[in-house]
């Protein structure tokens, strides 16, 4: 018998918000990836044909942290249907002296959403042009919202361009990150005039042909691409990621599966070279962005080192706060 | 919100045992392998050097069933020093329809154990010649006790060889099974002498180089070799699986990687040949012992199946005798 720390979605969201802490723990993440000493075994995806669904299971080892989590990610797209949200899912975080069950994180997807937006925070801090004045997110959902509230942590824009294929979806993410950030944030019915002004373009869409069209690469623009998640998802056109002077990803072994380095490959580009990962610019094994003229592509599929990294984190500052349940089992 | 059933591990042994009836659920488990619709991924594998662990995560989805299992299996074999038992882990119940999560079975690997021994059963009674009087184990660890007495849930033996490289360790498995079981079981020095005199043989250990040899293979003979779940692993010599009449598998795709099958091929013998599926023979499909002079042989390397199916299990029976606790989360 032992007792097993557990935290609900609602306690989580007490203690763990979007903020500079979390991208800084998001950071350190890449940082131990630069190491080379991380374990991150390639993930597990099960479909589920008969009900549209899929669930994946990520986990990475990072060593000097006390545990490790396993994340389990179901995603069932006939659930708003029902009324459910199409996201779900869990973290485990064990230690990672003994294996043992030290904490379950009962959050529905709350701390993915979290630290998938850190990720973004992380790639705009370190590749993103120093001044930046508007910003362009594909996408209408939560993660359109949390990359530019998770942007904006790292860089001082004030105008926000918001595209997306229902108009009046777009309308309401634009007003919610007006309201949250206090920035002009607009509807956008002109994508490619939305990037023409913007240094920042984030896309966080599900989409499986080319939004982001390689011509409206410009001087100045950094791309944060973080909707191509498996095989089949594409959101930049391939000869963006020719045509930029630099491309990186989180990590290269998901990112030649899951990302846009797999269309770009698929369509003859970047077959002859080893793009740098975040984590290598983070902590400067590569350059990175080197002037303020250049164009940048940063391309995130989303790492089990960051479920670690963000599980590791919630269930200290629970504990400190005194949140949570403890079951004996 | 939603209502997250927990259950314990004393609260599942209350429940679930080894007997028949488990023995039938994990059945079913092989028979919907067989169908070929279930979906079950490769294992996730994680070694963490560091602390001399591993973690595994298996699942499956079988058609029919309302929930999938996400087990996740540590490992971490310096457990012991600190007086913790080196297994451990749990199982996450999903609905199948939605992908929300169901129940929680914090088990500590009980569940493992019991749907473990509960496919040995299986095998015994589609492979093993229909009249046993005498089986020998190798191994003195809980597997040993509890595949001796899966198999006498189908096989009505009254002799037990217990080998194992300890002797104390040996005698003690034997008075446990001779106890638990009321059979003549008794540790023996001579594992040849001991197999001569067995009709089912049940090797359980994690060694490395085999411990059961290609000459003790005699008329009447059923091996089944459970211990074999990672590379690196191998109980059986490869010899015995190219003279064996019939050699039959859990899942081809894991046997092959992780179970004797992988020596066997190593060795240049089975590479012609795709072997049969446990849930083939118990369907039909496959005739499996054609007499009661034949050599047969099972590899059995743990499936996704078996934790789906015994989860559902679980989850069902606890319900129903009002065992268990609710969160909202």
């Amino acid at each position: 018998m032992r007792d097993i720390f557990i935290l609900t979605e609602q306690q989580l969201r007490e203690c763990v918000s979007l903020d500079a802490a979390i991208v800084d723990v998001i950071e350190s993440a890449f940082r131990a990836l630069a190491g080379g000493k991380v374990v991150m075994p390639p993930i597990l995806s099960m479909d589920i044909a008969d009900a549209n669904g899929e669930v994946d299971v990520k986990t990475a080892y990072i060593p000097d942290f006390d545990g490790f989590a396993i994340k389990v990610s179901p995603g069932f797209f006939d659930n708003p249907k029902l009324g459910l949200p199409s996201l779900n899912g869990l973290m485990i975080l064990f230690s990672a002296k003994t294996g043992l069950v030290d904490a379950l994180l009962l959050d529905n997807g709350y701390l993915t959403d979290v630290r998938t937006a850190a990720a973004g925070a992380v790639a705009a801090r370190h590749l993103a042009p120093s001044g930046i004045r508007a910003v362009t997110v594909f996408g209408t959902g939560i993660q359109a919202r949390l990359q530019v509230r998770a942007a904006r942590l790292v860089r001082a824009f004030d105008k926000v361009h918001v595209w997306g294929r229902n108009p009046e979806r777009a309308a309401a993410c634009a007003g919610d990150i007006a309201e949250s950030l206090g920035v002009d944030a607009v509807a956008v019915s002109d994508p490619g005039a939305a990037v023409a002004d913007s240094q920042l373009v984030i896309t966080t869409t599900p989409a499986r042909e080319p939004l982001f069209r390689a011509e409206w690469l410009h001087p100045g623009l950094h791309v944060t691409a973080m909707g191509s998640d498996q095989e089949g998802k594409n959101e930049i056109d391939p000869a963006a990621l020719r045509d930029a002077d630099l491309y990186v990803c989180d990590r290269l072994a998901q990112a030649e599966k899951l990302g846009e380095l797999r269309s770009a490959r698929a369509a003859g580009y970047l077959g002859d070279v080893s793009p740098p990962e975040l984590g290598a610019v983070v902590v400067g094994d590569h350059p990175g962005r080197k002037d303020d003229r250049q164009v940048t592509i940063c391309d995130l599929t989303g790492t089990g080192a960051q479920d670690t990294a963000i599980a590791t984190h919630a269930n200290q500052v629970a504990r400190a706060a005194g949140l949570g349940n403890v079951i004996r089992a």
